[in-house]
């Protein structure tokens, strides 16, 4: 059985432009075998967030702990613990740590892009 | 945004052969227009379990909260909050509730069976 636990420690430094304060870690994905989709594991520090930017994949989002907003074409709100999002692709998106705790979310995605070829982080 | 929220209270009952006091809820799905893999929400009753089944497609599973254990071929493993499975298309599988509190988890299946045609609950 392929099992593992969500843990904030084995989260490792987001390298890309924009980022600020972002740790990730693939749970389920290309390594483990994963035949359609990946789950990740993000830790957003206090103060930090995502890049704004889009890609031609979708997200889906659960909230595991923290406080903070999440931006998805043009609409912004509020986000904690227990909420779920869908980021369309192609939509700008962001999300944003505005608490004092770590934002911590996970996020699946596709493993394959809408017009072939692997999605990154997958 | 395409936004929801876990809430046990939105479960609604299981129906199907070898499920016990089983309720779930698609948070993201087919009437959410999910392009490629669809997240469900669980909640197992103390003493529930969801059928001993296998079928074509796979999981990816979550523990949100309670204890239990996890079957999948021939394995079995004890589960709590922050476990992370794999369940392999065409694994014998099934999660039970051992604990005193619901066991709740969230399970991700793909849209779309490998043979093709929808997956059901997705």
């Amino acid at each position: 059985m392929i099992r593992t636990r969500i843990d904030a420690e084995q989260t490792a430094p987001v390298e890309m432009d924009g980022v600020k304060n972002v740790s990730m870690r693939v749970l389920l994905g290309a390594e483990h075998g994963m035949p359609h989709f990946s789950m990740r594991h993000f830790v957003v520090e206090p103060g930090g967030h995502t890049p704004r930017h889009r890609h031609d994949y979708e997200h889906e989002v659960v909230v595991l702990s923290g406080h903070g907003e999440a931006e998805h074409a043009g609409e912004t709100a509020p986000i904690g613990k227990g909420d779920v999002m869908y980021v369309a692709a192609d939509a700008m998106h962001q999300f944003r740590n505005l608490g004092d705790e770590p934002l911590e979310f996970l996020c699946l995605v596709p493993r394959e892009r809408d017009g072939g070829g692997e999605v990154p982080g997958s």
